[in-house]
């Protein structure tokens, strides 16, 4: 008999018959023999509408009050999920965060999971009933009720599995699992069947939003196997595990592309130590996030800085920099906003070499322009004009052989 | 420095704007150098629509689940009202029942509270903050999510009184105050200015619809004085507090009457000892609550037994009771609708004769004919015909000199 952790997001909670079809899956699982632990979101829709409400109350909601309000999403699911369980005969017992002690630190609206309470979990679960547990809550060592951030449901369901020891900890979505890249851009992209805790995470931070990034660094840790499926078909989605010997064989597993950053540039910045301190340790009092960082070599005493920020958090930064520059003595500062990012990821580019150079004559070959560069063991990214997002991406996903077709011919 | 706890209903928080507008009113109180602990209904119409959720996703919706749903009703208002202090530019923090221990026995749906921790709420307010508490809600000792039943936010808030020995619990509603009776149906019915626990009780559960009758209990109890008044007007209300000698010169403090009841009558009862109990106790093991019961006189060896219930449970009261008939051998039963109770309740009844002949000869004088009677110490109750309900309750408010005018010639 295996332990098996489900978690259905929004969008497959997202009406009551959708709930309905929710709690028959659950109950087939149930059927052929299985513990079962399962964590729900709140009906897609509901978190944005409570948002909305405490936006309207107040300019800067209060990110506790915040938090205490935005929970309440997942309460309501839990709690129509059970019933719709026991509807169709089955025992069920919904839990909140405080109940089942989801223990995380006081960062409001984004905490982290420090600690769960299995024991009232392992409990229940000895007198054969369904559990579903709130996603996305938890509380703080004070009793605080925090939230995980968007997505966080992902986390909750993946912390419970690593707690319990559950043989696997699977997804439902509304897609059919992780794939080589996004669907729309390039229609045949393919569906994983297998990637590892790295290469998924730097495609979930890249941009891919089938997972959130924390609940594949938490897979990770506590060795979780993670299954994402589609709640709306039976097949087999993609199984989310440590790295194998098979996966080293593979290159290239992914091409993903974010379009949600802007590229700042500071102009003629008076080349000496201490430089770089000035210009980003303002942006990290500010909690801006820098994403990639380049400066060219010296011309004079003098060199440009540049790198990229969130497009959210792009008006802020300019605002700062623009300080700075007077402060250090530089030219000017520039802004592009009409950029993206494209990355290929595969840990196979460990033990391949060439792998870079074959990215950059197959952007060159099609007139790609390329402005920044960074890489990692397993990834290499590419931030180009913005204007070129959908053609560099099938560029690179037919260069690495990653459609259906490619695969087959093989 | 007074400790105030103030309570805001459902309408008071209907809308963003009228959740500024109280939290207004709770900084002009703080103003004043007050203590303050402010608990909050759901927003009108809110628990109505999670309700409606509870029944469209099963028939009888498991009882746990339910109070876990409709408990995210004031969540959500308590966070919101805590943002709204706050954009004031005042110190507002919430607390759920499970922070503040508010605990109950495990009775889902009807939970009665046993007991509260005063001690976070006391260490809150020595650091000057605004406390707002979720209403209606607690958990049991096992931590089970549990509420107190529609109205109980009224009840949280003398429990929290009662606990934290404020100087005066303030409830605001709707209306200006407890009248001596329905406006709505005497134009020149009339606020009180004081009224004992006792009164309001009788009147409370006799149908005037302002306070939850377990909320006056639990004042008396812990002698909590109550002050009901209106949210949205500047007008000193009812305040509700411990008999007094001056009330006792008033014999009627107030008619109220309730439509919600229906008489069942069960014909040719063999008089026998046990009989009593063969009816009543199947629906008290149904759960059915009754009233009035009346037995007549024997005659021939027979008796006619009429008893009044909720309408609500009328349905289900008429079936156990035809199942009954054939067991003790009665002819049959008849039941009726079409009735109302008229009261008039008033502590000066104890020191004064006569009340009750002067009710019945009021009555009679307009036609109107008495089916059952019910007194107690402090009030007489009378049912009738339905259709003379707005007449008995005009003719007895004009009897006992209820009426504004009738106050003013004195």
């Amino acid at each position: 008999m295996a332990l098996v952790v489900q978690k259905y997001g929004g969008t497959s909670v997202a009406t009551l018959d959708k709930i309905r079809d929710v709690a028959k899956k659950v109950v087939e699982t149930k059927e052929t023999g299985n513990d079962l632990v399962v964590v729900v979101s709140a009906m897609a829709g509901e978190t944005d509408r409570l948002i909305d409400l405490a936006h309207q109350i107040a300019d800067k909601p209060d990110e506790r009050e915040y938090d205490v309000m935005v929970s309440t999403g997942e309460q309501v699911s839990i709690a129509l999920l059970s019933m719709a369980i026991q509807a169709l005969g089955y025992r069920a017992v919904s839990f909140l965060g405080f109940q089942i002690k989801i223990i995380t630190d006081s960062e409001f609206t984004q905490a982290r999971i420090l600690n769960i309470d299995s024991e009232k979990i392992a409990k229940e679960l000895e007198s054969d009933g369904i559990i579903v547990i709130a996603g996305f809550q938890g509380i703080d060592e004070q009793g605080n009720v925090t939230t995980l951030g968007r997505g966080g449901s992902d986390t909750t369901a993946v912390a419970i599995a690593a707690a319990l020891k559950a043989d696997v900890c699977e997804i439902y979505t509304d897609v059919e699992g992780v794939y080589t890249t996004d669907p729309s851009i390039c229609s045949n992209a393919r569906k994983l069947d297998k990637i590892s805790y790295d290469e998924m995470l730097e495609m979930a931070s890249l941009g891919a939003k089938v997972l959130h990034t924390r609940s594949v660094e938490f897979a990770k840790k506590y060795n979780v196997p993670i299954h994402v499926r589609s709640t709306f078909s039976q097949s087999l989605g993609t199984w989310v595990v440590k790295e194998d010997e098979t996966m080293e064989k593979v290159i290239v597993s992914g091409v993903t592309y974010n379009k949600d950053e802007a590229k700042i540039t500071i102009v003629k910045v008076p080349d000496r130590p201490g430089i770089a301190s000035m210009i980003f340790k303002p942006l990290a009092e500010a909690n801006i996030n820098v994403d990639m960082i380049i400066q060219n070599v010296s011309e004079d005493g003098f060199t440009d800085v540049t790198f990229t920020v969130s497009e959210p958090s792009a008006k802020k930064a300019l605002e700062i920099i623009k300080g700075v520059v007077k402060e250090i003595g530089a030219s000017d500062v520039q802004h592009d906003k009409n950029i993206v990012k494209v990355s290929i990821v595969g840990v196979g580019m460990r033990s391949h070499a060439g792998v870079a150079a074959e990215m950059f004559s197959a952007l060159a070959n099609e007139g790609i322009n390329i402005m920044m560069i960074s890489t990692s063991e397993i990834k290499i990214s590419c931030v180009i004009s913005a204007k070129y997002a959908e053609l560099a991406v099938r560029t690179l996903h037919d260069t690495f052989k990653l459609g259906e077709d490619a695969v087959s011919e093989e």
